[in-house]
């Protein structure tokens, strides 16, 4: 067996809802060794967790920046060679930027950061340090995305139209954040959500989505964002209108106010020649319609699906995955980028530049908002 | 048996797609008789279609106006009471004013007319001839879009935030008007079609259905209509963003050009306690979201749906009718009110105001394209 | 226009269910003139029925016989030139036999008779009087399940091994019959159904439909008759395992017991090669699983469908039609065979020898159900 | 934390599937470590999948009965307290009843074993020992299937009278044992398979699932169990009819002929009251009539779901789990039972119970098939 690698934790601790998910996804194909965490700024909660998760104490920290010194100061051959940062988007920048420049890989929760100002330096920390920046838009690793990817690429759908693009939930549709609720709490708070919330909890979820399965970007948009929640400091629902920078347009709606939707994240492609559907409620079957204007159901795990596609799952055909298998695809990727075993920052796992993106798209609708006209975001950020 | 309406069509003649839609439709529930027609401008057109529909040739006219004058002249037991108007849309306005205005009720095919001034003059040609004016704007005579509405109209949902309605078709995804195919011919050709293309076409549909199904009104918009086949004269895309009276936002997307899709008229409701969804593709479900989280699915001629819905059924459950059934209770319930059955000139059919609103609707939305701004509509045409 | 077909109705008067989907079928295609009718046993009403249909008196017959008598008598331009036969199972051998005797057509609904010896009296009958005779096994003429058949007669799915039918209903899961409801209380009285319930009423359409689809014919079966409601007199719940003359081996259940289900008609088919399934409930898909594992929908009115099939469809694609018009699709076939337009005893619609068969198949089922062993039908009726 | 239980593995090296899957159920939770193994009959592979896992070499085992009696010998908090069993089904006998003697808890793979016999002896070891056995008959710890069981158990559905499950398979669809590959080979192998093939392999599944979410059991049953593939040695499909004890009937399908089904296990179960639908392909969602008539879609982790069920998901409502953590939950039910957290050896996993059940299930299958008659099954197991 390669050596699992080991990875200290910050931010994940009890009450948090995506600290857990992180973890399974890293213990799932059993590429990671969690040692090390700082799981919240209550050194308690820092000290229960890992003694949940059994840690040593000694690994258990009181803060992240000292997570990263302490362990930086280790023997190369025990201290982390990670940094995995699950914390609200307020604290994404500190740790990532220090840990890349301690000489650590990261891998970090969406969004990237709250401004463009993190975001351009979170790069350059990249950059300078040549170390590993993974970002967990762990629905661009759910097999059937990969395989919608490829196919648009490969011109099968000829040129694209139409994008339509699209995360509905509706958990924010009372004011949660009064209940208490961890979730919603930070979610809809300026200090620790930044300057958006639907549109950065889920909209750069769905932009990212876009870009990564047209392989095109957004050229220009007019966005609307809309609070319905009486009191709520955030956006709650977004309506945008696409330009792409091949011409294609569409529609990209984010929305925690639609009554009973779930977790409601699905896009559909039109091109001159074919059509392709993807939801993530199902995410094994990716809806294709070839130039026979015929309907398809591709199923993961069979052999209509490509190489690296099937790449990603775990399963023979009709055992369904999910959720937790696409975030543990992320971190599997992201441990062979750790250990060399590929050399591509970009793909197979999303990096700096979609987080990058991400930002310039928060900004370009929130300037679009303000002045109800389009904006354009720049071509190129790598 | 209450004595069948004596109808007499314009348009419909060999080619046409929507003549025999409307007349499967008037067949149906055996409340008409067509006995006169000018099926086209062809008079041999004409004269074979009504050998064909079984027509006396002397009632076959080589022009509607013909047809409106002779009719007229004939004793009051024998001519017709009724036109049905099918002709492309540039031909609705003149024999619509006329057959009103020689007394005639009529009933005609959407979208009302290709400009505002002929719309206001048709609205007084109704108000002044008192007759009966419908618009089939079918789909809201499908039950379960009339169940949608009582729901809403009831309060069930609570207040409405979320409106996404589109109709996404793919058939002109090609240069089809170049091939000579009569629906494709005309409706790309401003001469016939009016200002507009797609959104004249579908995009009215979906505008109607949803001021129907909210009891809701579109207050103002911001359009983007897109060309995208080559050296087409009109849209065969539009994507508009939407603010209703009450508050309420959404999209509006109408489209020709979506590869592969059929006649995806597809409306989501979201409330603050509820929510619902119709697809015009699978008409005998309504799904709707009650405050308890759970989607329901349910279905046409079930105890579960209330008395109007049901009226507009001909089958016990799971006897799935379609869109003809649709189009046929429009024209059941204009039989109806001819006979003075009911005194509705809104309900239970769509009529004059629906059809005013959709030109308003067109003409903001050709604004808004042009400036790329926001544009109101007025909030009354009664 | 070809004349309209001349016809009279044996049954289906006021509080009937199949006889007003009889005239909607009928009327729908324009291809039948209803001139005369005995709507049911009580000449009241019989005479109400005709006076909403607009029937002249004289030909609202108190009896099916006189109808018969009478309309005999006419002039061969004026008499009725086909009976519909829409009664109880009981009243289906005496009016067909009659009528075709007296050189009238008949359609008839299913199942054909209530015993062996009145269903090969009545295929003698046909065969005697070289009249049409067309059974509204009304399934069949859906357009995707015409598509069906050919394709599996093609080949295309190779050897068929599994068959699956199932027609569940929950209409009959209480005792309906004790509230006077008219369709159970006949259904569920064996003077009137015949000695079987649920099997004759829907088990025959389930098999009709699999002999129908596949080409092949239900060479032995073994059956369970199930009879879940307290006091009722026959089966509301059949179960059957069933071996294909081909070899393939299946089962068919049809039950009126399903809590919920409302109209359940589906069946799948695996071959060597491919597989299919089609659901009346949703009947404008086909899904067709080829060569390649990949599951395609296949949709009415598409380029994908065979000529035959879409010959079957009114509408576009995306326009959906359902049971009432493949109701009238036999009608409108029937049409064609009264005048001669084509010679098909068999095709286009069901006939005697479907009837036939389904009678065996009820006849097998009741022998097989007495003494639990697999009993063979015969391979020929025609 | 409470401790990792320390656990051995039995099979499951290079080229099994079920092993993988295991080894990710049993890290998904963190709840073991997999410290000792026996991966295959090549020590080489044994020795190469230890190496893999991150085994120490010395307690990769040359044989099963090497790592029982070495482990035993080890200090008891450094010796495994259980033993996982994914090997062929005729290599569950051995192992089980060894571990079990030599005091170790037993997780193991079904069908339980190759003859009743097996079966019986592997009873007595368990209630002899008194350690905890565990099958993983995963599908019954899969959330909705645990809330469907508790509902039926409630008397929400009423009296249950229809239950119709299927699990149907296309992939022995051809000789796909002739190719090698691993899967095919032994299955089809009546010397390791034991004497049926799809009965034991996935309709074992299907009467567990039926028994489990009934809470009711399979009183007697009429078998066919067919072989389509030329040469094959076990049966390859088979169609059962149930009673059951309640009175209930139903059908019982297993095949791995369908050919493009993938892994189609599916139950649907009608009471008087009420019906619900499971489908593991679309594992996230329980399909439920209640009295009023109206189909609800309820979902995992939603409101809507009771507790027991909600306690086995580890998403919030719509991030989809699937197989591998329906697997999981067995094997952390498992660990709870091991530390002695929970004392029952029924639920909350499936046990030596319905092990001995679903051997008894194909032997009477068996029976059936060969003298074409029903064949009872007794009672009590316990």
């Amino acid at each position: 067996m390669s050596q699992r690698v080991r990875i200290g934790m910050v931010g994940g601790g009890q009450g948090a809802f995506i600290g857990a998910v992180h973890r399974i996804a890293l213990r799932m194909d059993d590429q990671f060794e969690l040692v090390a965490g700082c799981f919240g700024r209550d050194p308690e909660n820092t000290r229960l967790t890992g003694e949940e998760l059994g840690l040593e104490p000694s690994r258990c920290y009181a803060s992240w920046e000292e997570m990263i010194e302490s362990e930086a100061a280790l023997p190369e051959s025990e201290r982390i060679e990670a940094v995995s940062i699950v914390t609200p988007n307020h604290v994404h920048h500190g740790p990532a930027c220090t840990a890349l420049r301690a000489g650590f890989h990261v891998i970090c929760d969406k969004p990237l950061c709250i401004s463009l100002e993190e975001a351009l330096e979170m790069k350059a920390a990249v950059a300078e340090s040549g170390k590993i920046f993974a970002l967990t838009h762990n629905y661009s690793a759910s097999p059937m995305v990969r395989e919608a990817r490829e196919r648009i690429l490969s011109g099968e759908l000829g040129t694209i139209r139409k994008v339509y693009v699209e995360y509905l939930q509706g958990w924010l549709s009372e004011k949660l954040e009064e209940s208490g609720q961890k979730q919603a709490d930070w979610r809809t708070d300026p200090a620790r959500s930044g300057p958006v919330g639907a549109l950065g909890d889920i909209g750069t979820h769905a932009h990212q989505l876009l870009e990564f399965i047209t392989g095109d970007r957004v050229d220009s948009l007019l966005a609307v964002l809309n609070t319905f929640v009486d009191g709520r400091a955030l956006d709650d629902d977004d309506m945008i209108l696409i330009r792409m920078a091949s011409g294609a347009t569409g529609t990209l709606c984010s929305s925690q106010v639609c009554f009973g939707r779930e977790n409601g994240l699905k896009i559909r492609v039109f091109g001159t020649r074919g059509a392709l559907e993807w939801d993530q409620e199902h995410p094994n079957d990716l809806k294709i319609t070839g130039e026979d204007g015929v309907a398809r159901n591709l199923r993961t795990s069979t052999g209509a699906v490509g190489e690296s596609a099937n790449a990603l799952s775990r399963t023979p055909a009709g055992h369904p995955e999910g959720y937790l298998e696409a975030f543990a695809n992320i971190y599997k990727n992201f441990a062979s980028a750790v250990r060399g075993e590929n050399n591509s920052m970009e793909l197979p796992f999303p990096g700096i530049v979609d987080g990058v993106r991400g930002v310039r798209f928060i900004g370009a609708a929130l300037e679009s908002n303000k002045n109800q006209s389009w904006v354009s975001l720049p071509a190129e950020d790598c």
